[in-house]
């Protein structure tokens, strides 16, 4: 069994990790922890894991962590991470991370978006994007997987296969998305307040969302070339998924056909991604680990429309996805 | 044209009386106040005003008050209100008070469930309860107008015939009731963050309930006798309305024919109780000042449903259905 | 008072058709009809206006028609309209179409995209294009009206500015649109089966939707040469509003600062449109007639933001603005 | 592996059962029947199984059930599932039977209710009412398991401590619950259209739903007497959940500290009951198999309040509780 700690489990990204590795076959629960106010008994935390998970949320401590654990899942917030990371690492353990702290290479990139010096670039060098599809061999022999964004795993998913065979214009690209409440964690503000966000959908971090530098230096790498993306969130009156709307302009003529195949071909041997014959809805990816995803010719462009669950293949689900690659056990295993 | 002053303004109570006023032919907004840190254009605070009403809401100033208002709507919180009211009274305006403060008479009983000494027993004295269906003569020469709870407007519009004609045993009488989001108010809170109350119901104030000893009181002047009242609320998740079921024993027999025609007949010249044939919805009272009820019997109780709109006949609409009253004008003005 | 027909008042755009005239201080409710099976007292078929409306929706009796209305708002479906319309003309009512029937001038399109012949092709020459902020002039002395889709009017107050002087590429124009459920009509069907519908986003009519065409109808008479407009609609899980986000090129530099006084300029004396600071929401304007628009520079793209209510200025609200502008009524009667 | 039989499977409870089994170590889902027009691949007809479940649904063959599955868990409307159980039974398979035609062993209360008349009263005398928490034993030795309806379950476990050790006043039971849509099952209608269903809650089946016999017949095995229920049922606008509050009257003094330790007790040994110690919330149990139940004191009555989801341990959560005891495993297996 691998045991699994999580840093950070108070927040919502914690709590559904948690729900996984529940049913997770060969992983068990083995340390929680979070800052001291947040502390307490997991099933009064989260009320649903009330007979189901008994441990305390307790205070990081790291000698505690070497002996408990053997990899972390690292739930905190960003530029908080980093100072949590190394000595993750340090304490022996493998150490997924959700936040954007190992995600960006950049460091200027990541500075001017996050406004805050990044401390701890030795690891960054190492760190490896967590997007199996992409990038399984990397993921194989990690130390330390930044996992990716829930808004550019969407994306990227939804665009690999165009980017890779440079299908597109790449400098024409639009990511419209849309995202239930969940994505905004759980503290209470006045947007996600129920009489304001319920029978409501609005944009939100227009131009400025931290997600877009973080797709463009992955779109460049499957693109080998620049790629620029305009990318807009929207959050609208639901818990959990995320529908990417993506437009872009073919730079050779396509069928619908030749581009049904292309996906299929591109994603026949994984096993989380399906192509889909219409449009994917975020209610049928809920509580999974799957992208459904469905290109399709209008006019003189591509749109691609793809659906996941921000919560699972947007976060925890994917971080185990990548915890079970890096421990060499089948892929799916408590994700199916 | 009817100058309404809002005592409150940046609440939601506040937001919906502007709302039924600017349609209102015969009155209008004349004037908006707030604590100083609520305060704003109306306009900002409540963006769905935008090009609609563009007037400030201002910390109150009771000289001005006096100059721009014949009426004022006090939606300011319970013991607050009780110290504004009187000098609202005092600058020559009629009040209809939306709080707790001048509902209940007995004030031990106040004192007790309100947890604070009652400071303003002579207006106590001579508010009269504006539930219009039972005591509209009282409210034509009111000056201070108690504008009734969202909960006690609905469980006494559906009890009401029952009580009067004593035909249910008044020891047994339950009310089951599922409110809105919007009865919780404008400050974000845990409970009320979106990903927590959507998809959700719960029970809350178990036995404790404020708006309970307001039922009681009322019910008791109905019937002319003590009534005991078990009132559990609930919260789902929808902005408005309440849904109020009520559980009582009739103490003769009676045929549902007979039931319906009491209620029928109970409230034939009434404008806004409208008796129906099968379950009320919510939906269909929503932005209405429309109460819909309907008495079942059922095995040997009597159930009676009744659905309002909390924030329209459950508060603002209530209290302008009073202000014509009192002004004397048609009392559906503005709420038909 | 202007009497008001309201022809097909079964369904949701006749309902919120009567809600609006209710509260009109110079319009009645009249004469409503409905095919046969659709009839019945109007408080039955809508429980909601129970107390506020006793009429019959009956068949139609132009006789009737004539004595007892001027002015029919017709919300049949499409291929329907066309042939009630001209017997609604010879009775000598001015009449406001809803269906997309009169909308699209050139019958070629609209018989590629409704599948149909066009039966009425005298009157779609004079019918005027019912969207008041850009053709009021043309309202003025109008018989047939053109109501415009809801979509359409999202999308064409957030371009108009734009287009009006030739500021973008009009050949790489995107509109993805989010409409609430109620712009699915009344007939209950698997998508919109509340377990299906509730809890889920996605898209629909991928490059088929029947709304394109008229868009770019009417926005090349803005702009007065070609457009070329992809359009994307998308539904989700709330009742009212439409949220366009709209991706375009400028084809000279811009200032944030240029853009927002262009459309404050541009809509400076419109009484329903709300240039705004930063992202609308459909809540603020659901309910209401008024339309939120916001227009941003991201990267070197004008992305513009705009909301409505799919069921008032995106159909029956903006059908009684037109009534009162060919009327002579003020414009925002009924409406603000 | 347990070979999984589901018969019925184009319904919510079939493809809750699947998606279950999908999860169970020890099951798996091997036959999948519909009547013919609802056939197809299961991943067409739930999307949500894409990549997770290809299994073809098929009309039923008897010779192909005996041969690949040990237990049939049937997922068919009531009157029709008794026309199969016996096949069922014979082909030599367990039955768990989600239909309320073995639940209720009064014939003349089943034909009152049903309006049709039992044509297994062979299998009736002998199935097991598959409330684990309280007939455990029996269902150990079950060929054939009545899988209880979903408000029973919630009634019953919020009522079964007070019940058995005589505490309460059996004529004076009160059950208003409130159900999430997907109680209405699969099939569109306009009263779960979207537009109708959301920001909605009402009441059904006022004094005729068919759970109340089911109620107090198991009430009355547990209580050893006699048992009168008013049960009302209610719908709101959420996916799932049942949350029942319970009302009664206590025959004796009891503290609140005793009414909490009576359930406490009750249930120390049970794996899917909580008691827990405020107003439980249908999001916290929904999509497991728990029940979460709290019992208070108010007034001079107990009010219990349970929450439960009612596809899970209302339906088919329970069944595969009910089939891991029938088969010796672990009762908790693939359900916690």
């Amino acid at each position: 069994m691998i045991r699994v700690a999580i840093i950070g489990a108070s927040g919502y990204t914690g709590a559904e990790s948690i729900e996984i590795i529940l049913k997770h076959p060969k992983a068990q629960v083995a340390y929680l922890t979070a800052l001291p106010q947040e502390c307490g008994q997991v099933d009064e935390v989260f009320p649903r894991f009330r007979g189901r998970c008994s441990l305390p949320i307790e205070p990081l401590d790291l000698d505690k962590l070497t002996s408990l654990a053997d990899v972390a899942l690292c739930c905190l917030p960003h530029k908080v991470s980093m100072g949590f990371v190394p000595k993750l690492l340090d304490a022996g353990l493998k150490v997924v991370d959700f936040s954007a702290d190992y995600r960006i290479k950049d460091t200027a990139v990541y500075e001017k978006y996050y406004q805050v010096r990044h401390t701890d670039t030795a690891n960054l060098e190492n760190a490896v994007y967590g997007l199996p599809e992409l990038f399984r061999e990397q993921v194989k022999t990690a130390n330390l997987v930044a996992n990716p964004g829930c808004y550019p795993t969407g994306l990227l998913l939804a665009l690999a296969p165009l980017l890779r065979r440079h299908l597109v214009d790449c400098n024409l690209i639009i990511d419209n998305a849309v995202t239930g409440a969940s994505g905004a964690g759980k503290n209470p503000s006045s947007k996600f307040h129920f009489p304001n966000m319920n029978e409501n959908i609005f944009a939100y971090s227009i131009g400025t969302h931290r997600h877009m530098p973080e797709m463009e230096q992955i779109a460049a790498r499957i693109a080998a070339s620049d790629v620029n993306i305009l990318f807009q969130p929207h959050v609208g009156p639901f818990d959990r998924g995320i529908l990417s709307t993506v437009y872009c302009r073919p730079v050779q003529q396509l069928t619908s056909q030749q581009l049904l195949q292309l996906y299929t071909d591109f994603y026949a041997k994984e096993p989380f991604v399906r192509v889909v014959k219409n449009a994917p809805a975020v209610k049928d990816v809920a509580g999974t680990n799957y992208c459904h995803v469905f290109p399709a010719l209008v006019k003189d462009s591509v749109v691609v429309f793809s659906a996941i669950d921000n919560l699972v293949k947007g976060a925890s689900g994917q971080a185990i996805q990548n915890m079970n690659i890096i421990f060499g056990l089948e892929e799916t295993l408590g994700l199916a």
